[in-house]
């Protein structure tokens, strides 16, 4: 008998399409129903073999389903949740994908009934592509994720949630929701602003009568393909980690403004013990 | 016959020893000797035949060369012109591949003697590797060169530089120190201070009990890898762009406060709009 009877995703994209290939991979899903707004992508789905069924109504849609994870964006998943609390089974456990965690599980919790459970969660998992096309069996492979308790979460809904994505292949990470959203305005957050606000720097750069964006080399591309990621998505996580992202902002300026004075007084020793200090970080994470 | 007879190459590295497997594979070039302090690199240069003797004087390793090219790090290169410009045959050709151009050009042109030339150049290419037997004879295809002539630059020696990068599989692009080294203090050494200062921030990041950069993911270490970089290379390049440096990091540190701005004000549209704005130049160049 699989682990959860009926899983419902709500998202069908690379996110949810993918933990659902995943569970089923293990066998520890019964059925799979998808929730989502787009028909078009929803029978696409079923095609695949990514849910076995779709609902366009998300409160008809989670009826009878033991495990709901929402892979929707940040801004949404609150006011999803107020709208599938009163056709909740008994007993059935809310997850979601969301990279912002304070504002979700801070407005989740209350939404939920009484005897019905939530847990915060937060796979550290992507790809540059999107939609059901995009999800894989293997995503989770390898990677982190983040689960976010509280003292109000259930213990039991916790584990349950933890095995699914140690099923899916991750280690599972629990972390207070505060400390979450800290370390994903930095490694994140921050890098995605940085990104954006170099590439509208560079190219909107005017000394010259051309665009010297063209000139860019590898290099750059590299390092600003980032700043190709989704504007509404990243619109949406900066207004909801506002705060962390503002702290993160102001200690990376902070730093910056630091090697600015290093460079503006030709300061040779300390820009070398900058480089090095940073070159020393960096290579301790590959 | 070869259009050059003897090269010599000054720093036979990735750069220098690229080019020289590069001209010879042409046939474009006679001799090639390399000049260097490391006498183990030389050698190895010789068994990988990038060179065909070396000599770990420059003044003597120069003698009867038609054209040197100086591969050195950029603080070093006139140093060496002032050493080797006695020693330089008539009509001898010298150039370089700094990636600064301004400060190198205005203090090796006066150092020329009558008869002699200097072309300033920055071939924009290169690998995470260093040293000879990192060179490779296909490095600078399908790249750029940049070549800065001045008033004073000769026409002939211009087109014959122009013409070796051009048969090493190079576009050449003319362009003034000036605006040489705003370009690539744009493209290239700002997103470098910018990865180190994001590196030390996030690496200092000191909230918690332990560093948060263990928890990032493959975005953040390819966002970053330029921090890897070579400390004293970068020290020396923001010390000789220091002008243009400057001027890039005030640009980009504009343009971050306006979305630390957009951000605190909670804007939306205006964050849909920076991000949007920023994706639209980024998928230009790619």
């Amino acid at each position: 008998m699989p682990l959860i009877n009926r899983l419902a995703i709500i998202g069908v994209g690379l996110i949810g399409g993918s933990l659902a290939l995943a569970l089923r991979r293990q066998g520890m899903v019964g059925e799979v129903v998808g929730i989502g707004r787009g028909e078009a992508n929803l029978r696409r789905g079923v095609e695949l073999g990514v849910i076995d069924r779709y609902s366009l109504d998300p409160c008809e849609g989670v009826r009878g389903a033991d495990l709901i994870f929402i892979a929707t964006p940040v801004c949404t998943i609150a006011g999803i949740i107020a709208r599938i609390a009163p056709f909740l089974s008994p007993g059935a456990i809310v997850t979601d994908g969301g990279s912002v965690k304070e504002e979700i599980v801070a407005a989740s919790e209350p939404l939920m009934p009484s005897g019905t459970f939530f847990v915060g969660g937060h796979p550290i998992a992507g790809t540059e592509h999107s939609g059901v096309e995009a999800a894989f069996a293997d995503l989770y492979e390898n990677r982190r994720c983040i689960l976010t308790p509280t003292p109000q979460t259930d213990p039991t809904a916790l584990a349950l949630v933890s095995r699914i994505w140690e099923a899916a292949g991750s280690q599972v990470v629990l972390m207070d929701v505060h400390k979450h959203d800290r370390v994903l305005a930095a490694i994140s957050h921050l890098p995605h602003m940085v990104a954006y606000s170099l590439v509208n720097a560079v190219g909107g750069y005017d000394r010259f009568d051309e665009s010297i964006l063209r000139y860019s080399a590898g290099g750059f591309r590299d390092f600003t393909r980032i700043a190709s990621s989704d504007p509404v998505m990243w619109r949406d996580i900066a207004l909801m980690n506002r705060e962390a992202l503002l702290e993160m902002m102001d200690f990376f300026a902070d730093s910056l403004s630091h090697l600015r004075r290093l460079v503006a007084a030709g300061e040779s020793d300390g820009l070398e013990r900058f480089f090095a200090d940073s070159k020393e970080l960096r290579d301790g994470i590959d």
